[in-house]
């Protein structure tokens, strides 16, 4: 037999019965009843009953054992009595009665508790992450993480994608966040960076000629610490396509997601088809440019209503600027002086003066349906029935209104639309709307440029080396900012899995948009000089994207926090508790690395 | 049709002719025939040929274009006339008459050429290296180097194994090598360090109650390059197994290996079982711990036969001390003067006094075998035909002395028996052995401690945390010289691959080992408290392995740099010559990190 175990804690059924096995693993509970002796015996794929009676030789030694010990028993199988069996267990059927027993670690008083998860301080969480990492919860996100990202990357092949590893020592990349950096010792007073994100070494992969690249490539951003993003290091599915067009990268990534998901969703629903959805529809429907569409809410301008309407505070706004919008947000169901009392006093917890709407009910004692507020006073009857009718709204419903430059609104209606969305939901117990699905979208055709206000000049809005739509003859013949770029989101239930572009692979198109953003040609040499200098070696058209791992683990986990789902994280201090990073170095190893510390007072 | 492509340049065969097809690649070739441009359009598949007639549309454009322009063209497929037929090329039955052409990219000459692949200079294809990659041979390494690497994570997963990622901002790891550091921004004078290996964490993976990790893991060591390790970062197949004894991992890495190598030995052999090879074994017959077993000469302790011989300079040897042995190293087929003259040349060129030797040989005459050399003459008949008797060598073979106390010799012997085998090649004019095999063996019963001859003291031998053969009792009762560790190597070709061991997870056995080798119990809570503090938390019987990566690309590429290997490798002095790293900083980011420069005058 083999030295350690027959089984496994998580193989044996009732057709065991009557074996002699062999298991080890923890002791994850033990209890005497009466003087015989109950272990949960707990390995990485289930547990086990192991029965100790008195008169057995491992009744000694079962005595002494306790939680977070690692056992070893030899015993045989028995079949329990129908009233003691275990549903929640798989193993739930039998027991094992241990003819011997070898105790193979012990453990001290554990500084946190394995059996039960109670909430535990993070810290001590973190310090003791070996011990955390064996809680049933944690344990099983973390073998789903590992289990998706096999999954990814069964599906990239399958699509005819090629793993490549890019260095990680390498040279500053130009992802705006800061760089951890890492001193030379072969060449005094240089430093090597850890790369924010393989951008260029993809991209020069294209270059070299290699179609369709994909890494699950740890990036390092030396930035505060969010929820959503570990300090320090992630991990993103970074992919690049060549001779594509935007709908093609889409055409690839998208039944990867799906089918990833659609995998691991356990059941929830999992959009069908993507929507490609244009930025500035996304803006004016959702308020955001990674809506979160399980909330059907689509916002809608209503500023014809308003317009020279009775409704003075709106429609004088409209008539001293034409850049004055007002926009709806629907809220089915929300037809109640209270609910959309609440909402006013939210927006006005939220530093706005409030949330002006309608509601449409029936009278108290009965009758037609009839718009309550004093909104709806303001405009009168035929207004608010039109603005009705636009919006298809109908007796117990409501409407709620922003006004003003939709810049300056536009944050402040898409949190509005999420609120109004998450208290329908409240208030219609659940059926609002699907909670329990990942609703997929495209964002598409951002803009290329944006008016910077605070230097009065055109900049550019997101990534620099995104394709203008229309190539050089748009940015030589349009005003900038009107034209869109080849640049794309990818987003779930309201979260932004990724960017991504066709990127702009002609060094001529390259030097006219970031000399339209008023940058000097040197400017690109300086710091992109590399990459320059590569596409003029004949690069072909290329895009991709790059969806965090982390963010896809976390939706898929169902948690909220991503040191929930990786297996060894830092604290929000960028602490690594349990081995004690960042450490302090001798001074022989600064000598060495031509560096001196310079220390705050 | 796509806006780039119908089809791939590995695509169109014989049975496409008549269709019209859009192909986009590079121009890896381009031809004036009489009027007629002939183009050898490249992309990540494969090459088609293009032809743009004098009358066709495209000419014009055609005429313009140069190596490694990016092209898109339009035509149609024509089949071959068959003495055209390409045979080399998959596509080769087929041409594509070009009716339409766009330039995508266009290039200036280049810095090396693709065409050809001429041997270039190193700095420059590393400066361009997204040209260098361009070449087919590399191209096609790189690739088989992915699909390598997947290969290994598919069979890892069929085997159980769950991959996870493990922490490279981390701390100091206590692999022995030099870290790199990383100054923390948040804790100022404090530095992360990037892990030599994932050893720590791996062995935490398997306390957390993880049972069968890997990880194709990045590894970190700041020191100077040789050809079968990059400068900076290597990739190695980490592996770490819990409850299992050193068979199990042999039974669970084995077949990966095995199975990898036979996807990818293109018809080379491979050891079907790999056999397990003692230390002390491996280094009597091959003078070595890592033994090229294609090479089939197995050296033998040919003491005896000189022990009171008329040999007097090793008989003397032998007299003076009892740790003096003779080793012989047969060379069938190298019975000749002028052979045994070459080794002996050679041993003398290696700062030897020389290889004695014997060969058979019949006389010039005729008649019997008969032995010749000096040491024949001096030990008489009857020794030299015991020791022929002992070798099994015949007539035609030859054999080497070396002599001395093993552990003095035992290198040389090992290079020497390397030679021998080498020109026993050459000679046998490449029948003396198969080089075109992967000859694979475990090497096991590493020795625990070795004698330090230079502080007199016994130290560890190899790894401090592997676990001795017979635990604790084997520390308290035996002499610590004799003790081996549950150690292990696997070797393919004379490579080692990776060590191996089945670890030491008894905090109070590894407190006795590091007595034995003269270190305070403070050292090891200094060095290793926190590996310690989590083994005294319940740790299972656990061991691993971690080939390298790299170097299991280069066998299976027959590349003997490890730059040939890798996608975008730094040179020999860790610079990456492309992106430019390592590279200065701007003071406001050394400022931030709490460093400042320390320059050598």
């Amino acid at each position: 037999m083999h030295r350690y175990r027959s089984h496994t804690c998580a193989d044996l059924r009732a057709g065991d019965a009557g074996s002699n096995v062999r298991l080890s693993g923890w002791v994850h509970r033990v209890r005497d009843h009466g003087g015989i002796i109950f272990i949960d015996l707990r390995d990485h794929y289930g547990i086990t009953q192991v029965v100790i009676d008195p008169d057995s030789s491992a009744f000694k030694t079962g005595e002494t054992v306790r939680a977070e010990w690692v056992i070893k028993i030899d015993g045989e199988v028995k079949q329990r009595a129908a009233d003691l069996v275990n549903a929640k267990l798989p193993t739930g059927e039998v027991e094992v009665f241990a003819r011997d027993i070898e105790v193979l670690s012990t453990a001290p008083e554990l500084p946190l508790p394995i059996f039960g998860e109670p909430d535990y301080p993070e810290e001590i969480r973190l310090k003791y992450r070996f011990l955390d990492l064996r809680r049933e919860t944690i344990h099983n996100d973390i073998v789903k993480r590992s289990r998706i990202i096999s999954s990814i990357r069964r599906r990239m092949v399958e699509q005819g994608f090629t793993e490549f590893q890019t260095p990680i020592l390498t040279a500053s990349s130009p992802e705006g966040a800061r760089d951890f950096l890492v001193p030379s010792r072969l060449h005094p007073g240089k430093f090597y960076a850890l790369p924010q994100a393989p951008q260029q070494f993809k991209q020069l992969c294209m270059i070299a000629g290699f179609d369709r690249y994909f890494q699950i490539a740890p990036c390092f951003r030396d930035e505060d610490a969010r929820a959503d993003r570990s300090p320090g290091e992630f991990y993103q599915l970074d992919v690049e396509m060549s001779f594509v067009e935007q709908e093609d990268v889409f055409q690839a990534v998208e039944p990867v997601l799906r089918g990833l998901f659609e995998e691991f969703a356990e059941g929830k629903p999992v959009t069908p088809t993507f929507p490609r959805i244009k930025y500035k529809d996304s803006m004016a429907k959702y308020g955001s440019d990674k809506p979160d569409l399980r909330n059907p809410i689509e916002m809608a301008d209503v500023t014809e209503h308003f317009d020279g309407s009775g409704f003075k505070v709106f429609a004088g706004m409209i008539a001293s600027d034409p850049k004055v919008r007002v926009w709806a947000i629907p809220a089915p169901g929300g037809g109640s002086r209270s609910f959309c009392d609440r909402m006013n006093s939210w927006a006005q917890s939220e530093g706005q003066k409030g949330l002006g709407y309608i509601f449409w009910r029936i009278p108290e004692g009965g009758g037609e349906t009839e718009a309550a507020g004093p909104i709806a006073k303001n405009i009168g009857p035929e207004r608010t029935e039109s603005m009705r009718k636009q919006l298809g709204l109908k007796e117990g419903d409501a409407v709620f209104f922003v006004a003003g430059k939709p810049d300056q609104f536009v944050q402040f209606a898409g949190q509005a639309r999420l609120k109004v969305g998450r208290d329908l939901q409240e208030l219609s117990g659940g059926t609002f709307m699907n909670e329990d699905q990942f609703a997929f979208c495209w964002i598409v055709d951002f803009p290329m440029f944006e008016w910077d206000e605070d230097n009065k000049k055109v900049d550019f809005s997101h990534n620099p080396f995104s394709m203008p739509q229309g190539g050089l003859e748009a940015l030589e013949t349009k005003d900038p900012l009107t034209i869109d770029a080849f640049q794309y989101d990818i987003v779930c239930n309201g979260i932004e899995l990724s960017s991504g572009a066709i990127r702009n692979h002609k060094p001529e198109i390259m030097k006219k948009a970031f000399a339209i953003a008023g940058y000097d040609e040197q400017v690109l040499h300086d710091k992109f000089g590399g990459m320059l200098s590569a596409l003029q070696y004949g690069a072909p058209p290329h895009g991709g994207i790059a969806p965090g791992i982390d963010r896809i683990v976390m939706l898929l986990c169902g948690r909220e926090n991503l040191r929930d789902v990786t297996l060894f994280p830092m604290n929000q201090r960028a602490e690594d508790l349990m081995m004690g990073a960042p450490s302090e170095v001798t001074p022989a190893q600064l000598r060495e690395l031509h560096i001196r510390l310079n220390l705050p007072n």
